[in-house]
């Protein structure tokens, strides 16, 4: 933990522009949702925490309601698995990831405290989310070491101010393991950013 | 972490039978999963963790296969939020979290490596969760602070070798905030555990 308080501090003072994202995938009981919320928001002092959506409202409302602090929910995720329920539909043809966007929009989320993943690997469902939830931030992972593509997250999920948080985790931290890691970590980095600005003209 | 892995050691050394839960509900990438089942049951060295559904297969399976260590997958809540998903019928009206219980029979969950929670506050559900896993371990919360009938979750719960594991965590752990905490909170527990004892006559 130690190390993990130092490089949260180590960012927060050489680059305090940076959006820091938890990617804890927390969600439990109310009362401990709430104590999370404060670990993260609180001591860790992140800017934003993923949270998975099974338990419903009361596991998630708790992480709302924090000044400037985002929820990031799981909507519908890059890996494989999601094919199990994320997909299912209800009687009315609604699949779960809908059901899931739809339902937090009554909890007080909104395109100011909430965003949510959409795997890049799912690029092609980015339109229909994007009818649910035209102006939230969507933060899209599988880019990279999964093999989403991001010229369809772009197609599909952009909108007016752009609204994609695009992420790359282990093509850059595990882009080396000699002691050459912080350079070709960077150039890897490097190569993302350039290719998403390419995107944004 | 400190007085966590103390609290583990201590309870290891001291009462070497007590089948300890790691209650994280965590579930992420499979790589990410890997990862967490390493940490809590190598390092941290707990006899099961909870684990949270919503990713599918490949955020579940890798923590199978740790010799004697368990799964404890979220099937059915104790709190209100489990309305929300929980039970949403899919166009064969069958709710999400018996999908959640059927599907995880094919990825290698058995009685033997694999519990599931469903909450004290849902007993009546439990006649047709004991359909689909007859032989499972149920990790049953809800008892105590949240109003749970534990009657309820007895007559329609429990197995012939019994298949319940009731927790209340909540109504001992707050049970006395002075000096006095330990002999009140164990007070508290041994209520409880003579409750349970006469069910199991």
């Amino acid at each position: 933990m130690q190390a993990l308080y130092k490089t949260i501090d180590y960012i927060r003072t050489n680059y305090p522009d940076q959006f820091i994202i938890a990617d804890a995938k927390r969600g439990d009981i109310g009362n401990t949702s709430k104590m999370y919320a404060e670990s993260f928001f609180g001591e860790m002092n992140v800017d934003s925490v993923t949270v998975a959506p099974y338990m419903g409202q009361d596991s998630v409302t708790p992480f709302l309601g924090h000044d400037g602090k985002w929820v990031i929910l799981l909507a519908l995720t890059s890996n494989k698995g999601a094919d199990d329920f994320q997909y299912i539909k209800d009687p009315e043809g609604t699949p779960l990831y809908q059901n899931v966007l739809r339902k937090s929009l009554e909890w007080g989320g909104n395109a100011d405290n909430m965003m949510y993943v959409v795997g890049a690997t799912r690029a092609e469902m980015l339109s229909d989310i994007r009818r649910t939830v035209p102006d939230s931030f969507l933060l899209v992972p599988g880019i990279g070491a999964q093999g989403g593509s991001l010229a369809d997250v772009c197609k599909y999920g952009m909108n007016s101010k752009c609204g994609l948080i695009v992420n790359s985790s282990r093509a850059i931290i595990y882009a080396d393991s000699t002691e050459n890691f912080a350079s070709v970590a960077r150039a890897k980095a490097a190569e993302v950013q350039k290719e998403m600005s390419a995107y944004l003209k």
